[in-house]
């Protein structure tokens, strides 16, 4: 596969969308009214038998009959069409195209499915799908889901780049990091992957700086060899969160009536997750919940944890947390012991966790992140704000923002509630703070960054050889 | 303990505030403003050595100086005051009284505490506390809590009712209850339990009609035995859910540190939850997540769960989740199957689980939950509604609540996602259909309904004999 080929996908000069249309019921027309509302920068080429123009630009009969280059062809006609307009992109020069269409190995057509390939082989044109929803691209603003922007939060630019196998999977967890408000580089769903499969994505993802952390559907692998061979080398560089659909006896035969895909063995599945660094997950909702300490905190150098709190109780369940999640509670240095008596209240017990009581204010957060961050006994902090208390405010979240861009330390956030902690729960989650709304949740995130930095630490040599470092 | 006085704290006819302010930072001001702000109906007596009036009502200098009858004290002053104000409740005929103020056993001042236990006991007169937030009742609109409502999103009327032995998770829990929309009977922060402690609250809560739930946070009990027993007696009428801060060793230290609990070894306690009924949460989440599968479900007959959804994708993964979660996959008669053989487009394929493809609207849905409700293979319903589909919209919503209301079988919606999702959530809660971010929540809430249908089942002819069945 060649690499420069695959960026094209991400950034075409020149897209043609067969199938656009007027009707706003056409998945043709979405597609084309997303790449005019997104402002994408290069030619748009709407190709359509029966229209003069589309969303008041000069309609093609045929991809034949657009004399310019077109690096991106995007498919969403009906399934019958679909090859014969493939081939007819390949014989026009079209550099890489997108079949939306689904109708093929999914629901046993492999026959059709084996004819994209085919046509793809002949061209040397990388061909996505089909039974797929394309990619987004947060900086070139290539868009080709076929999904109403109403429906779909769009998120932010960011360092996360989420890969999906399933297209509902795809667009539920886009709007899922949409409503966390963490930031987005990449979106690709390869569907049934006839061409390019999840070895050709990861290739490619390695070496996109814009890419941090890699979220990752699957239901399963085509090229099991390669794909650890990958794997192996990707996660020397960056990290891949990934669920995997059909790790269960029934949800394998499920899976293979989704995707037709061969699920394999949770135990094999498993052992080549932990033995390469992939980090885990079986459901979307931790999926996010790791892609944002991902996305956001560096290397946890051990797993010492200090727990800062304005809630007694939390602060006893965030203990048991650390426990339960294999993480130890930091003991803090007399130093910063001695530190602490002498700017908390005589209420507070100077000992961990720390419970610095309800009536806790920016001042008393400040004085304990000072102290913590700067604790060599400590490897990372949960600190739990409850806005709910008379001391939390804004001023409160601020003072952490600040520690969080002043400390290498991964620093975590656990605020639950309504409205009043929402807003400052993404006041710290736009400054890159992530924040969990249980100290369960949060200590999970944390577990997994810590067992991700004790992998790289004890493979380096081993897988890492030779491997120039991302950033 | 008397019944009815613990009732009055609930539904009192007059309360007097002692350290009610003009000042708005006083807990004494914040108390006595909710009162005035929620339209509490009854006499409302600020007490104040040194005002006249209290935000427009006329004050008194002392509780004794009030001539009509008190039927609740709230106590909001600095701890030296507060054994005297207390006796002086006691002497002038309050009926019950409430300490708010901290700095008691919790700080290792066991001499203050029990002093509070003597007067109580003096005056045969029930006190709550101290260190603690008081009482909600959402019916009679009593509402001690010192929190300002802007913090604080206050819950509708509804029939879980919140115990909390903190006050931090008590507020928190509360916040959380309003922000995911379900409704609540009660709240009681009930603090260092000097007189009335965890059993004396579940003995009156076990016949508290406008309990249906119960959800419990504590660190520690009181009285091993009677808690026990009351537990036995009280599962057998209704469910409550226990979160436990300190369940492990770490977490324990951090609990006696907190309330002076002895926390008691994980194991003992375990044994004793599993034995008697209680469902065992390790996390405030999940103590909402079940709270409101218990709040609007009735009985699982059985564990199997049938699927159906518009995204293949999340239907694998519910299906693993069922597997891991010890739940099974329903298999369809074959009568439902051919019933849906007619219905369904080509496309779906009839199975568990049914995957109805992202074009499913409305109708879809129906025929399918008017199979699968119907279907005597199947206990229960996970509905997958991915509200970024193009076919799914309130319709869908319209539809699911339309069948939650005519069938005894429990259903739980997932829904995961942004703005366009939550308000279809909201609506969805609102009409008493549970809705999870994940297919896991959704699979761990089922089996916890699940469990305590088969306790209730295997002990109704052991601990249920002779019990008055609760509604």
């Amino acid at each position: 596969m060649d690499k420069k080929k695959l960026d094209l996908f991400f950034n075409p000069g020149s897209v043609a969308i067969i199938g656009a249309s007027e009707n706003p019921d056409k998945v043709g027309h979405v597609i084309m009214q997303n790449y005019i509302d997104v402002g994408f920068s290069g030619m748009i080429y709407p190709i359509n038998k029966n229209a003069k123009t589309v969303l008041g630009r000069k309609a093609y009969k045929n991809i034949k009959d657009v004399r310019s280059k077109v690096d991106l062809a995007v498919i969403a006609i009906p399934v019958e069409g679909v090859s014969r307009a493939l081939d007819e992109c390949g014989s026009s020069g079209v550099r890489c195209a997108i079949v939306v269409t689904s109708g093929f190995s999914e629901v046993g057509r492999d026959d059709l499915q084996d004819e994209l390939t085919r046509i793809s082989n002949k061209y040397s044109m990388p061909v996505l799908g089909p039974n797929c929803l394309g990619v987004m691209d947060m900086r070139s603003r290539v868009d080709t889901m076929f999904l109403p922007t109403f429906k779909l939060d769009k998120p932010k630019i960011g360092g996360v780049t989420f890969v999906s196998q399933s297209g509902a999977v795809g667009s539920t967890v886009l709007d899922m990091i949409s409503h966390e408000g963490f930031g987005l580089a990449k979106f690709i769903s390869y569907g049934n992957a006839a061409v390019i499969d999840e070895v050709d994505i990861l290739e490619y993802l390695m070496h996109d700086d814009n890419t941090k952390v890699v979220l990752f559907y699957m239901e399963g692998v085509k090229r099991g060899r390669e794909f650890i061979d990958t794997v192996k080398r990707f996660t020397q560089i960056k990290p891949i969160i990934i669920a995997k659909g059909g790790t269960t006896p029934d949800g394998s035969k499920a899976a293979h009536s989704h995707t037709a895909s061969l699920a394999g063995s949770a135990t094999a599945y498993e052992a080549v997750f932990r033995q390469f660094g992939l980090i885990h997950v079986n459901d979307i909702d931790d999926l996010l919940s790791y892609g944002k300490i991902f996305d956001t905190e560096g290397v946890a150098n051990g797993k010492r944890v200090a727990i800062i709190t304005n809630g007694g109780g939390t602060g006893v369940l965030a203990t048991d947390a650390l426990y339960l999640n294999g993480l130890e509670l930091a003991e803090m240095s007399s130093d910063s012991k001695a530190k602490l008596e002498k700017v908390m209240p005589k209420i507070v017990n100077v000992r961990m966790p720390l419970d610095m009581a309800g009536d806790a204010d920016d001042k008393r957060f400040a004085a304990a992140m000072d102290v913590v961050t700067n604790d060599k006994n400590v490897d990372m902090v949960m600190v739990i704000a409850l806005f709910q208390t008379p001391g939390a405010d804004s001023r409160v979240a601020a003072t952490l923002i600040h520690y969080k861009s002043n400390s290498p330390k991964p620093i975590v956030v656990v605020s639950p509630g309504g409205n009043y902690a929402q807003v400052h729960n993404q006041m710290m989650e736009g400054s890159g703070l992530p924040v969990y709304e249980s100290p369960s949740s949060a200590a999970r995130a944390l577990k997994a960054l810590f067992d991700y930095s004790e992998y790289i630490r004890n493979t380096r040599d081993i897988y890492g050889k030779g491997i120039k470092k991302g950033k």
